[in-house]
């Protein structure tokens, strides 16, 4: 049992809550039953896996959990809670955490249906779009400049593990992006004061949709190349969520998609 | 200049942090530039304005929002830093706060497309529903029970007025649920596991949708009412954020009802 906040495995996996080191070692740290287990069911294999007994006493899924990594021939190591606490960042941990290596999916030889996240700084709006966008059937998640970290604690939360099973590319520089996509791809920008309607499109052509961060909306270099679509609005409201707003889209566009009969995975 | 924490009108709105301080006084304490403004541009008239000089000295927005109340005969009450930050729950204060009436929008005569908010717990995704539900034209939200409080801190600050735009009822028990909405609106239920899909239903008939929460989805009460509806999904989702859900459903109905020319507001 771990009882001390400076063992070094421990520290070791607090580091991970920085960037930098994430990258650097190609680690990342998990917590919860749901995310453990939605990460192992994708194939990852954890490299450490740390549990608190006292946390999971009455958690029969989370004990299951940790008979299943043993199982992996992984050996998890007990905790105290006070120790468990420092690793994670949640108010409330559920006392099971692992560290697993950054997920680097295969992409598609061709994208055909993809989103741009284009300045979402808010963590929760990431992880909620990449959710939204594997199961709208999304091939690749771009992260543009000036995003948040995918691998960042809240925005693994929010996507429900759709890290390990979306492929996802971080691009410094939106050449970096123009590269990763198809030349037949159309580009579409999510912006509350265009003309044209997001349903006005014809969605089962390769394309990919920029979804712009809350506060100001897509970048001036995702604008210009791209062909802004509104979502017509009721009411005073000036603007969507920026989620919700990807979400709606992407949804339209899987709704066609599976119409046509062009989307097998829906 | 109020310095003391301790000064009882600030002790008062402080209260207002409370469910049932709220709704006993029938007052709401708003912070923020936007929501603020929103809310003044509804037509509610504030009963007490809070402002920090110290924080909103570099945020045109903030002053301008500070004469504009004094223009309407309100004297805002300046604080120092130090005590505008008890009143308030977020963690950086933009520095403008007011005491405002619970707003009661008065019902259409006859509900045509309602939102049912059945045991949604997280006030963010109750918040960024009532959002949604504006901006899609639907014409009441119905709070069921087991709901989050909406005048909740974070379902106002995520719901970015519709509050006062959108009329909502708290119903404590089912049977008021059902008083609220027409006979003629047909009931749906979200439901990851239904067999029906979102967009085979016709949404220009009068409907009311029922969105459960994010862990165990709606109410068994919920359920017996109304016909359940999927969002189908691709790739290993399980389900979609609470938020998401109602939103990509909302917007469907809202695009059947403006291509059919039904809606007036989109």
């Amino acid at each position: 049992m771990i009882t001390s906040t400076s063992n070094s495995r421990i520290k070791e996996a607090r580091k991970l809550q920085r960037r930098r080191t994430r990258h650097e070692q190609g680690l990342l740290l998990l917590e919860g039953v749901r995310l453990v287990r939605d990460v192992l069911q994708a194939g990852s294999r954890p490299v450490e896996v740390f549990y608190a007994p006292d946390l999971i006493e009455h958690n029969p899924a989370a004990q299951a959990l940790v008979d299943t990594v043993v199982r992996q021939g992984v050996e998890p190591l007990a905790c105290t809670p006070a120790v468990f606490a420092t690793l994670v960042e949640t108010v409330t941990p559920q006392g099971i955490a692992a560290v697993v290596p950054l997920p680097v999916l295969a992409l598609p030889a061709v994208l055909r249906f993809s989103l741009v996240l284009d300045g979402v700084r808010d963590p929760g709006n990431a992880g909620t779009l990449l959710r939204s966008a594997e199961a709208a059937g999304v091939d690749c998640a771009i992260f543009a400049p000036e995003t948040v970290d995918p691998y960042n604690d809240k925005v693994v939360r929010a996507a429900m593990g759709a890290h390990f099973r979306l492929p996802l590319r971080v691009c410094a520089a939106w050449d970096e992006v123009a590269a990763l996509l198809s030349p037949d791809q159309r580009l579409y920008v999510a912006d509350a004061a265009a003309a044209q309607s997001y349903d006005a499109v014809d969605w089962t052509r390769p394309a990919a949709l920029i979804v712009g961060g809350e506060a100001v909306g897509a970048s001036a270099a995702g604008r210009a190349i791209a062909q802004p679509l509104a979502i017509p609005m009721a009411g005073g409201a000036e603007s969507l969520n920026a989620a919700v707003a990807g979400a709606v889209i992407l949804f339209e566009a899987a709704r066609q998609r599976r119409l046509s009969g062009r989307s097998a995975g829906l």
